[in-house]
Parts: structure tokens; C-alpha cells; sequence
């Protein structure tokens, strides 16, 4: 029978997935170089996990995950709320460990999909429901359009988080501010003043 | 000196790559698998590339690029025109061959990010041109606003075409409208009949 695993190892070796992966990217992470950091054995690692793709999975769902811990209060102003939250998320995902993981993700859900795939429900699920519930207050507030398909919106600033963070490239204030400014006029809002 | 490559050899090298993305994806293409499979030396390949990242590059750009090379006639109904080019385009990135190489750009991005850059620099180019003619001959027509970012929704489509391959997900025909119709309304034009 298996031994159980410890909670203390087990936590040394996420912890030094989440250190190896800021010093030199998900390619570079070796088990060997896993197992010398946490100070286990390469056998312990192979018999918890499958591969370092499912101990980045395990580190990135228990650890705080680049731009879904973004916190932005709602006003009454709807598009300065969603330009603060994308500005927020998109630099949470531009700085040095918030690229090392996002990239890590990336690569991790194009080489293993089905993990990829969860992996990316559960991280995408905050943003969708921040996006979501920011937006459905707006439709109540008659703010956009009752009919605006809130999902696609969302949908479209995680695909743009995402291609930003995979080029390693933060989106600029202009670049957030003209996006926020077509989706919500793409929902009925009448635009950002001055724009 | 290095002896000149030979374009025949090198020709079977990109040919190889191209093969064993479609049949195992990039994560499981070899220096000696490739070698074997073009009928050259792994010496030979070491001497002309520096990484298989380099390999994928050079065939990327001197290939068939799913997503590029989709035409779509310019109609004057420029809600059908964009549904069916972006409809195209996710559908080539969604078969088994185009699937394998944008996930092989996704990774060779996320982990060498120059060559990455560059690579998507350069396909990325014919997806933003086709947009922006096409949204630039809308601007003349008076059918969307005369300031509108078309680099803006160039960006959205690209974003969002790389997320769905990505996660391997084609976008389904409604997505494609709901997206093509935020958007559009987002620059001032009326929306889908019916929509």
C-alpha cells in the first residue's frame, strides 16, 4: 500500500514549483531539481504525482492565482470599474511571477489538454464571475442592454488576458481603455466620456 | 566553415516537423525523431538549428499557417462577411493539423518568448490586415463609426481565435455571432438582423 503523503512534503514541493517556475520558467523545472528544493526524494515525487505538469496543476489551484485574486469595489460608475479590474488583472499578470505562472498554464493546457482544460475552468471561473456580476448590475441598472450576452464579454477579456500574458506583453492604459470602450458600447453603453 | 545547407535536406527537416506536430504534438518531437524521419544526421540538424523551437519556427513561416491563409470575398454585408472569415479562420485552427500548430506556436511562445514574439508577429499580420481592409472599407461606406479602433477588434479576433485553440475548443456558430455582433455594435454598426 502507498504511504500516505505528508502534508508538510507535499507543501515543500509545490512551494518549490511555485519558486523554480519565477526563477526559470516551466521548461527549466526538473523533478530532480523539485526534489532537492523541497528536500524529498525523486521517488516520493513520482509516486504523488504523474508528471510536473499535475504538480504545477495542484500548485496553481491552491495557490494564489495570478488575476483572479483582483479585487475591485464596485461604483456606480461602470466603466471606470471594468477599466480598474482589467488594468488590475492584466498587470497582476505582467509582472515577474505572474507571467512565470500564466506561461506555465499555457504551456501546460497546450501539452496536456484535459488538465489544461480544468485547469483553466476553475482559474478563468473568478474572472467570469466578477465580469458577469459587475455587468448584470449594470443590466439592472438599465446601463446596457438587457439582452447583452454578458458571457461573451467575458469571454473575450480572458482570451485578451491571456494572449497578453502569453506575449509577455501588458496591455497599455490605451489599449485597456479602448477595450472597455467597445464592449460596452458593444452592449448598448454609451461609451466612455471622451472617448 | 560550415558546409552550406542543402535545400532538399533541409526541405525533409521542416517536412518532418510538420509531420510529427500532427502525429504527437510538439512536446513529444525529438532532434533524433526528426533526424531519422528527414534520413540526415542529428549533426546535421544541430548544426543548422539551435533548438527545435527553431525547426517549428522556420516551418511555421515557410508552411501553410492555419488561420492565414483563409480568403473570404468581401460582400456588402459586413456582419456575413466578418461571421463567416472569423468561422473559417477558428474552424482551420480547430482540425487535427492546425490544432497540432498552433499549440506548437503557443508553446514555443510561452517558452522562448523573442522567437515566440516574432512568430506571432508575422502570423498574426495576415489575420489584422484582413480585418482592418475589411473594416476600413466599412468605415467609407458609413456602416460603422469613422473613429473606430479597427486595431482594437483585430486584437479581439486574434485573442480570441488563439484562446479557442488553446483549449482545443472551436468556437461554436453561435459564439461567432454573439462575438461578431458585440463587436460590430461596439464600432457603431446596428447589430445582425435579428440579433
Amino acid at each position: 500500500m502507498p504511504r500516505p503523503r505528508s502534508e508538510k512534503a507535499r507543501q515543500s514541493v509545490l512551494d518549490a514549483m511555485r519558486a523554480a517556475l519565477s526563477s526559470g520558467g516551466f521548461d527549466a523545472v526538473t523533478i530532480e531539481g523539485l526534489a532537492d528544493a523541497a528536500g524529498v526524494s525523486k521517488q516520493t515525487i513520482y509516486r504523488w504525482w504523474p508528471s510536473k505538469a499535475a504538480i504545477l496543476g495542484e500548485a496553481l489551484l491552491e495557490g494564489s492565482v495570478p488575476g483572479a485574486d483582483v479585487v475591485v469595489p464596485y461604483t456606480a460608475e461602470l466603466a471606470g470599474d471594468l477599466r480598474a479590474w482589467f488594468s488590475a488583472m492584466s498587470t497582476s499578470l505582467s509582472d515577474g511571477e505572474g507571467v512565470a505562472i500564466a506561461r506555465a498554464l499555457i504551456v501546460v493546457t497546450a501539452t496536456d489538454p484535459s488538465l489544461g482544460a480544468s485547469l483553466n475552468e476553475r482559474l478563468a471561473a473568478p474572472i467570469r464571475e466578477w465580469v458577469e456580476g459587475r455587468l448584470a448590475l449594470a443590466v439592472s441598472a438599465g446601463q446596457v442592454r438587457a439582452d447583452a450576452d454578458v458571457g461573451v464579454i467575458a469571454d473575450q477579456f480572458v482570451a485578451m488576458a491571456s494572449y497578453a500574458a502569453l506575449l509577455g506583453r501588458p496591455l497599455s492604459d490605451e489599449r485597456v481603455e479602448a477595450t472597455v470602450d467597445v464592449l460596452l458600447r458593444g452592449i448598448g453603453h454609451p461609451g466612455m466620456p471622451g472617448s
